[in-house]
C-alpha cells in the first residue's frame, strides 16, 4: 500500500511532532510494539477541539476531534518509522472522551478515529479498541487517543 | 486444565461474539499478545447492567456486571484460539467502572472479574490489573473490561 | 547505572509490596514486558494523598502523589527483578488523576511521576505516557499510576 498516497487522497498532512513538555517521549518501542503517548486534537500547535461531549460539542465535532487526535498519533508513528513499509499494523487504540455523565455515544464518537485508520491502512488499520468517557482531559481537550502499533 | 469443564462447573455459557459496529475488531494479536477490545456487561445482545455505582447499583450488581463483561472477554478470547491449550495466561485487565464521584469501592467491584478468572483458569488466570472510576461509558454501562492475554 | 545509589541520592526507600486484596498480582510478565498493576500513593500501608485535584489538592500535592504512586510501581518492579541490571527501560505509564471536571493541568501533575523516572533511570526512564482525569479512584486516592517496563 502507498500510505503517503492514501494520506493525500484523504486530504491529510501529518503535522510536526511537538516536543513533550516533560521527561517523557512521544513514543517508545519495545520489541515489535510501538507505544504512542496519548495525543490530543491539536492542529498547528493549537487545541482545535476543547469542551465536553453531551453539552458543548456535537457528535460530529467529537468525531472530528478523535480523527484529529488519531492523525497526531500517525505523525508520531511516522516519526518512528524508516518508512511506512516498516508498519505491520495498528494493534489498539484507547479513546478517552471528555463528556457529561449522561453521555453514552462514546463508540460513535471514537469512530472518527477508527474510520480514519481503516481509510488509510485498510485491513492493517483494523484495531482493537477501548472507548471510555472521562470528566477531565489535558487542556480541557474533547478527547485523547492512545495508539499501539506493530512494527517490523 | 479442562477449561470447558471449568466453565460448565461455573455455569458459564460463553456467548456469541457480536460484530463491532465500526472499523475495529473484537481482538488483535501481536506476537504472543492478544489485545481484547473493551467489553460491556452484555447478555444475549442486551446490556444487562446499566447505571452508576454509588447510587443506582449495589456493589453486588457491580461485581456481577464485571463478571459478565469478563465473560464477554473470554468469548472473544476463545474465538481467537484454536483450542484452550493455546492460552498461556491472562496478563492484565483494566476495569472502568461507571460511578459517582464519591464512590471508592472500585477494587471490590472489579473483583467480580478477577475472581471469575481465578475460578476458571487457576494460576494462569492471575493477572495484573487496573481499576478506575469513570463518569460515562458506552450505552451507560455499569462497567467496561479490557483484557490482555498471552497465547502460544 | 547504579540504581540503588540513585534511589539513595533521591532519598527514596522502596516500600514493601503489599499483597493484593483479590485474585490478581502486583505484576505479570509476558515475554520481555512486565505489566505492573495500578498503584496508589500509599506510604507505609496508608493512603498518603486522598482527594481531588482542582479543589481539595494543590498541583504540588498532586505531583507528590504521582511521584509516590510511581515509587510504589518501582517497588513492584524491583520485586520482579533478580537485580536492576535486568531492567531494559520503562516503556509507558498511564496516570489517572482524580479531579474536578474543570481541571486541566493533568500533564503538570503527572510530571511528578515522569520526573522521578528520569531522575532515577536517566535515558532508560524516558517513557511514553497517557494522562487522564477521572471522577473516582480506589480509596478516593488522588491518583493511580500504571507502569509497563521492558526486562531482559
Amino acid at each position: 500500500m502507498d500510505i503517503e498516497k492514501r494520506l493525500r487522497e484523504c486530504g491529510i498532512v501529518l503535522p510536526e511532532v511537538s516536543v513533550p513538555l516533560a521527561a517523557y517521549l512521544p513514543a517508545v518501542r519495545s520489541g515489535n510494539l510501538l507505544f504512542i503517548s496519548g495525543q490530543l486534537p491539536m492542529e498547528q500547535g493549537v487545541l482545535a477541539y476543547k469542551g465536553r461531549l453531551g453539552s458543548e460539542l456535537s457528535i460530529a465535532e467529537g468525531q472530528a476531534a478523535c480523527r484529529l487526535a488519531a492523525i497526531n498519533c500517525l505523525a508520531v508513528l511516522k516519526n518512528n518509522l524508516a518508512d511506512w513499509g516498516q508498519l505491520v499494523k495498528i494493534v489498539k487504540i484507547t479513546g478517552y472522551i471528555q463528556c457529561e455523565a449522561h453521555f453514552t455515544e462514546l463508540p460513535l464518537v471514537l469512530n472518527g478515529a477508527s474510520q480514519l485508520l481503516e481509510d488509510i491502512f485498510g485491513e492493517y488499520g483494523k484495531h482493537a479498541r477501548v472507548a471510555v468517557g472521562v470528566n477531565a482531559l489535558p487542556l480541557g481537550a474533547a478527547c485523547e487517543v492512545e495508539m499501539l502499533a506493530e512494527l517490523r
